[in-house]
């Protein structure tokens, strides 16, 4: 059932024991809007424990600060930014399928896997909405609390680079700023900062950029080989995803990454009409409009021949509109 | 003589004829500021025009619609984000040399050459100041004009990520949001673009950084033989100045490039204390505290090593503090 502010506030504030799901492989508004929320709820005496499948990045740390861990059974489980059950991670999918009763997000493709779902799909990034949670809740956005959502509001628009960026994203940005977001270090750490390997493993990846379909698209493919001559690993390769995009008249642009396992993942990012979800959806991934993945089996020729068929499809829908 | 808001509003108010001057190679600020100015005068009934020495780039022609040139004597000669009348070009110097009543500008190494000079060193952009200026005229703030700002604002803060940012510049951001500037499509031609020809010089470019001092600086050298390889030219190389300072460690990143007449020009980056403006000012040239330039004489290992000496004066010296 798909709720409002208004009854999420209310839930929220009628639980004491709380615990928030993080998704797996968490980024900035996953755990920027679970923690900004976990501050709010321990100021008013509440319990909290946040969860995630994997281990936090260290560049998100400062916002567990005041956060200690705490064991309680919980009266109120609520999935943050989490579109699929299944992107808890396989243990806590187990865990907690059919017990969580709040998903609060803003992914269009969310399957509505929860009892009461807070769904804004036109907002820029979970942290938006957060913000006015909180300012339902009444709660004191503190300087801390006003980084972890000033790092959702950043990180999901590409620093506010992204078509989702709207006139809100910019107020909620300034409000943040003057309640004391650090957003100068926090654009630094997740915009402006390149390792050293990741500088050697962007340039390696560059001159993999092909060109397709008249240079509407671009693919940049990361093989294994290139993390081991660069000295960088898969921890670093998200920052690639834009890269293809950003050449004048490219209108899809793809990373295929080499996995362990030695299938692929795909990263998806397309301007204007062209629909990034529609085509990861038809090879069993999903996402955004103009940002999304998916899984790519078989050699690496093969691995990419899957895609630009599916992209193909979707510049020629395009063309036909 | 440093003037304050509101005697540089009474001094465009008083003025029916007004020439504002550019600086050359003119950027987003330079013009975006001069091109809302002469909006919001032109909607009071004024004659206005507007003077660069260089062509105006063509991503930037959507300010100058619906502002025709027009022929007149200057009541009142204004120069706009010009720190220095050499900035004008070497004609327009002769030209106006003693006749520049008013400067409006944020650059702190403003020469003070015009009569009145209304100066924000802590402003980010002259943008920021101009959207004060049209505020405190009452000028309604068109959509285009809300772009010509937002243009300026975003373009000299590198997009919100240098550190000339503030709380000010979000919140005016997101007022020009609200009034209608384009502030998406800004941000694509002016962050999220790469020609092709960009897109191989940086290629290039990124092949030839070269680590000092410990790493904690970063060299990027752009020769003409770049320019011939990649298809691209120096109008386009501006655009890598950033590259440097972004890997991790390295706090002062610059990027040299050959220029046709043999000699080189200097682009400093710093991070934190580094102060680039001092670096150059050295060698000639100036600039901010994160940003600055110069010009360098001699072969190629000659220019950099004259400016390695005094990056590593500067580094010293903020080692020593």
């Amino acid at each position: 059932m798909r709720i409002d502010l208004n009854e999420t506030v209310q839930l929220l504030e009628k639980s004491n024991n709380i615990l928030l799901l993080c998704h797996s492989h968490p980024d900035g508004d996953t755990l920027g809007s679970a923690t900004a929320l976990a501050h709010a709820l321990k100021a008013m005496g509440k319990r909290v424990r946040i969860e995630c499948s994997d281990p936090i990045p260290k560049d998100f740390s400062f916002m567990f600060e005041g956060l200690e861990a705490c064991d309680f059974e919980p009266e109120l489980i609520a999935a943050i930014d989490v579109a699929d059950i299944k992107l808890l991670g396989r243990e806590a999918e187990g865990k907690y399928q059919g017990r969580i009763e709040l998903c609060i997000d803003h992914h269009g493709s969310n399957v509505l896997y929860a009892d009461k779902v807070f769904l804004e799909p036109d907002s820029a990034s979970t942290a938006e909405m957060m913000y006015f949670i909180l300012k339902e809740m009444n709660a004191e956005i503190t300087p801390v609390m006003a980084s972890c959502l000033f790092t959702g509001v950043s990180t999901d628009t590409g620093c506010f680079r992204f078509s989702n960026t709207t006139v809100r994203t910019f107020e909620i940005a300034a409000q943040l700023a003057k309640l004391g977001a650090d957003t100068y270090n926090i654009i630094q750490v997740f915009f402006e900062t390149k390792t050293k390997t990741y500088a050697a493993l962007e340039r390696l990846a560059l001159d993999s950029m092909r060109f397709y379909f008249s240079d509407r698209c671009a693919i940049v493919c990361v093989t294994q080989d290139m993390y081991a001559k660069s000295g960088s690993d898969e921890s670093e390769v998200d920052r690639l995803s834009n890269l293809p995009r950003q050449v004048e008249g490219v209108l899809v642009g793809a990373t295929v990454r080499e996995l362990k396992d030695g299938n692929f993942k795909a990263s998806v990012r397309t301007h204007g009409d062209i629909n990034a979800s529609a085509i990861c959806k038809r090879l069993g991934g999903g996402g955004h409009m103009g940002a999304a993945g998916c899984t790519l089996y078989g050699t690496k020729q093969q691995a990419i021949n899957s895609l630009l068929k599916e992209i193909q499809a979707e510049l020629d829908a395009d063309t036909i509109d």
